[in-house]
Formats: C-alpha cells, sequence, structure tokens
C-alpha cells in the first residue's frame, strides 16, 4: 500500500468510480505475451509502478516514468492474487534467484518508495560532503535518508515529530532530527548547516508547506529532490527566483534504479523492508489503509 | 542600460524615491579603498552586478550572486562618470590590458546580459548534441544563443517574431526561428525534437506565459534555466511534478563566469557587443530608456 493511495483514500483526489488498488509489486512471473523476450515463467520479478519500454531515448536519459509508450500502460491492480504488466520486459527486473522469505519486504519497497526515496536524494545531489535535510517521514521520507546514506551523504537530517519514525531515520542513517516545522524548522537546519542552510533536500510530502520548506532550507546553488505527489501547490516565482535552489522530482523513474537496488538488497547491504510496520492478508486491505491514514502504520504489506 | 531596468521605468515594479540606475559597467580604476588588494588603479575591470567576496562557501560553490557579504552591498549607479564597487576583490576582474575600443561593449555586455545568458545555458545543461530552445529575444536570449553555441549545442532554437532579432539570434548560431507563441509554440517545439520537446531551454522573460512556455518546451528529465526577474509567476506544483523537468536559475552569477568570458572576448571568439544597438551620452540616458520601452533597441550603451 502506497502513501500516495491516501490522497484518493481521503478524497482529497476525487474517486468516481471503482478503482483497482496496488502499483507497487513483486511476485513469480506465471505467464507472458507473446512479444516478451526477456522475462520468463517461474522468474521472481521487482516491477516499477509505471511501464516502459527500457529502449526509447526517454527511456535511455534515465526517466522511464514518462515512457510515451508507458503513458497509457500504467501498472494497477497489483493489490490481488495476479496481475498483468505492460511492457514487461522494460517495467520488470527479475531477481538473481528465488529469494528468501524476508529479502520480500525489500525488494517490495524497490518497487516505489525505495525507488522515489532514492530517486529524491540522486535528484538532490546526496553526495560524500554534502548535509541532506528530508522532509517527510513517511516511507519514502525515511528511505530517502536510506539513499542519502548510501549516497555518502556526511550530514542527514531528518524533520520529524513521531518518535518511532525518527529511530527508523536514525537505524536508516540519519545524524540530526528536527522536530520543528516551517520557518522555525528553516532555521534550525540553517543553524545546523553554518547559516547557509543544508546542500540538498528531499521533499517526500507533496503539500505548499513542505515544498515551501523544502526551498527554504537548501541555500543557494544547492538542490531540492521532490517527490511527494503535488497537491494544491503553487510556487511562487520571485521567491523561488531568488532561492537560488536547482528543483528536481516528479514521479520516480524507479526502472532507471532497479538493478542497483535489488543488487544492494540481495547482498543485504540495506533492509529498505523496515519501512513496512503492518502485514496483513489481502482481505483485510481496509484496515491497512485505515492504519496507515491515522499513522499507526508508515507502511502496510499485503500478502495473497 | 538592463531591459530588466524597464520593470520600474514602466511601472511595474513600484519607484517611491529617486534612484541611481546602473548595474552594468566596465571602466578604470581610479582609486581603491585600503583593503583592496588585487585590483590597482590603471587597470580596466569588468564587474558583476552583485558584489561577491568570491571566497566564502556560497561563492566557492559558484554562486558568487547570493554572497552573503554581498547581500547588503550591490553594485549600482554606474550610470556615472564614476561608481564606487564594494567588496572590489571579489566582484571585479581585470582584463590582460587597455582594451581596444570595438571591443569595450563586449566586455560590458559580459557585466550582465552576456553572464546572465550564460548562466541560462549553463543552468539548462546546452550540451553538444543536445536541443536548446530559447524563449524571450532581449539582449539575455540572444546571448543565451551565443552561449548555447559556445557549448556546443546542436540545435538551437529560438521563440522571436521580430525580424532584426532573429537575424542577431542567427548570427550568434540559431538553427531555428519559432514564431509561434504559448501551446502553438510548445507544439512546434516538439515538432522539431522528435515530439519530445528540447532537452534544455533557456527562459529570459520571467513573466507566467514564459515560465509555462520553457517547462512546456522541454522534454522530461530536460533543463529549464531560467533568468527573466520573475514578476507575477505562480508555477502550478502538479503540472510542474509531472514535467518532469530540472528547474534552476535566478540572479546568475556572473562572476563564476567572468574570466572565461574576457577571454573569448578578448580572443575575438565571441562578439558580445552586438547585443548593443543604440549608443548615447550619459545625458540621453531618458531616450535609451524609450527606445528600449518601444522595442526599438535591443540594449542601449551609455558612454561618460
Amino acid at each position: 500500500m502506497c502513501g500516495s493511495d491516501l490522497w484518493p483514500y481521503r478524497g482529497t483526489d476525487p474517486v468516481d468510480e471503482p478503482r483497482p488498488m496496488g502499483h507497487e509489486y513483486v511476485g513469480v512471473v506465471e505467464e507472458v505475451g507473446s512479444d516478451v523476450t526477456t522475462v520468463t515463467p517461474g522468474q521472481f520479478v521487482v516491477g516499477s509502478f509505471f511501464a516502459s519500454d527500457n529502449t526509447c531515448e526517454i527511456c535511455q536519459a534515465g526517466y522511464q516514468s514518462r515512457c510515451p509508450r508507458g503513458e497509457s500502460a500504467t501498472p494497477t491492480g497489483a493489490q490481488a492474487e495476479y496481475a498483468r504488466i505492460p511492457l514487461a520486459d522494460g517495467t520488470l527486473v527479475a531477481t538473481p534467484g528465488m529469494p528468501a522469505d524476508d529479502l520480500i519486504p525489500s525488494l517490495l519497497a524497490a518497487s516505489d518508495v525505495l525507488g522515489t526515496g532514492w530517486f529524491a536524494a540522486v535528484a538532490a545531489e546526496a553526495r560524500p560532503g554534502k548535509t541532506v535535510a528530508v522532509v517527510g517521514d513517511g516511507a519514502v521520507g525515511l528511505l530517502g535518508v536510506l539513499a542519502a546514506k548510501q549516497l555518502g551523504a556526511e550530514k542527514i537530517v531528518i524533520f520529524s515529530r513521531n518518535e518511532s519514525r525518527q529511530r527508523l531515520a536514525q537505524e536508516f542513517g540519519a545524524t540530526d532530527v528536527i522536530t520543528e516545522r516551517g520557518d522555525e524548522g528553516v532555521a534550525r537546519i540553517k543553524e545546523l548547516s553554518g547559516g547557509m542552510g543544508a546542500h540538498s533536500v528531499i521533499e517526500a510530502v507533496g503539500t505548499q508547506e513542505s515544498m515551501m520548506q523544502a526551498i527554504r532550507a537548501t541555500r543557494p546553488g544547492g538542490h531540492v529532490g521532490y517527490v511527494g505527489v503535488s497537491h494544491d501547490v503553487a510556487l511562487p516565482g520571485e521567491e523561488l527566483f531568488y532561492s537560488g535552489v536547482h528543483l528536481h522530482g516528479g514521479p520516480a523513474p524507479v526502472r532507471r534504479f532497479l538493478p542497483e537496488l535489488i543488487d544492494l538488497i540481495w547482498n543485504r547491504t540495506i533492509d529498505s523492508g523496515k519501512v513496512f510496520d503492518l502485514e496483513l492478508p489481502l482481505d483485510e486491505a481496509a484496515e491497512g489503509y485505515r492504519a496507515m491514514d491515522e499513522r499507526r502504520a508508515i507502511k502496510t504489506l499485503l500478502r495473497p
């Protein structure tokens, strides 16, 4: 279950008709279409939440989440025993073998939230020597911390008021926690970075407040990687202009990172599955959403 | 005279009291303060429109237009026989010698419009193999064309309806001209780039319309370099999110580029002075602004 599902769950995104849910998935290939050449039945695969041919110019540039062939073929309905994944060759990546059961949550996370947090960290140019701040303590923000750590960031600061999320952030590599929000939060990150602001800020919420907090927390010339699905946001041109930040984000091209992420999980270098703190059978999906909505759970894993 | 002066000239920016004008300048050093160590009387210098110490962390990262020490010391009043330039060591760059008279317009352009167009092209990641589009056919847009050409762009497309500006753009390296604006202009640039949009777009106007045209003209994963001083712009978060573009801009850190630009001018590799199509004595400044306001002149050069 994805945090972005909470927008329609809460009615912020209108829901006019029944909609199959589920765009984060792993599983065993049962059957392939006649055009499929690289994926074979019996393989365990991780897929992206966006279909891509992985061969066109946009995909080859690393933007598989905007593949023109994938536009009309978004994978969905994965909260089910079976799902049909379009453009399988360019969307799915097989693991080296059948994974141990304890690796499955981490591989499932790679399908969206890990790939998204990773993209945000890359877009924010998290690197050795950099101070990285993370706005948002949901699964994506927490995995943004993990990504920043893997990418070698020197200081990783999470904005969070929730103790269990703070702890997980620290397990993933956060060096500092800021409980203040808005302008007070910005003042705190400046204190932690010689008055200048973070080099890199990951935005993983998608509201006006979180976007402005991210932009204001970034030093001139720094980078904001924003992956929170944007809702009712209007960025003031003049403030953005004088901020001097780099802004990049959007739906993450998870497919770009999947081979590397699968490798890190397979070798047990990262344990991205820790963001799942609730596991339920398929027919208890409703409770899974309730728990996430009420912030009793960070993220729910469903087993068929 | 700078195109950005037209905002207060036209009353778009309120003007409540007399204001010294002029932030683009070249000249001979007459006198230096006691703390100045690298600039000496008699040198011919080019300065940036923003003061910078060029030693702090922000400057060293290439963002001299946001130097904390420069914030309260913006050079101005250069439409005069003499001007005091703060933080001279970090703001001014001396030429290799006294320039030939015909090089002076090009060196003067380096002080702002060339440096700004260059920054926009760098921010837009203009490079070999790339299609670069330019929104805005003022001096900055035209010099963005020149910069894109120097940076090796394969195709350079200018949006312009003005024949003399189109011609100058072509002299500077534009390969294509689009006369349509807004969505029609976007459709045309897509036709010129295999349906995908430009890799790199330089925005040199600063209005809502020009920003949206720039964002929409850019392919997913592409780069928008925006340097038009932002006026009444609000970027819709959702459209920006799904665009997948990189956005970077703001007041150009001209100082970063000055040594390279002076070199290119000194060696007569570039002739950025061509953007000046009107030259007047200081006391006819009012006519210079009128000509720019009415688009009779691209840019006015004043001589003391």
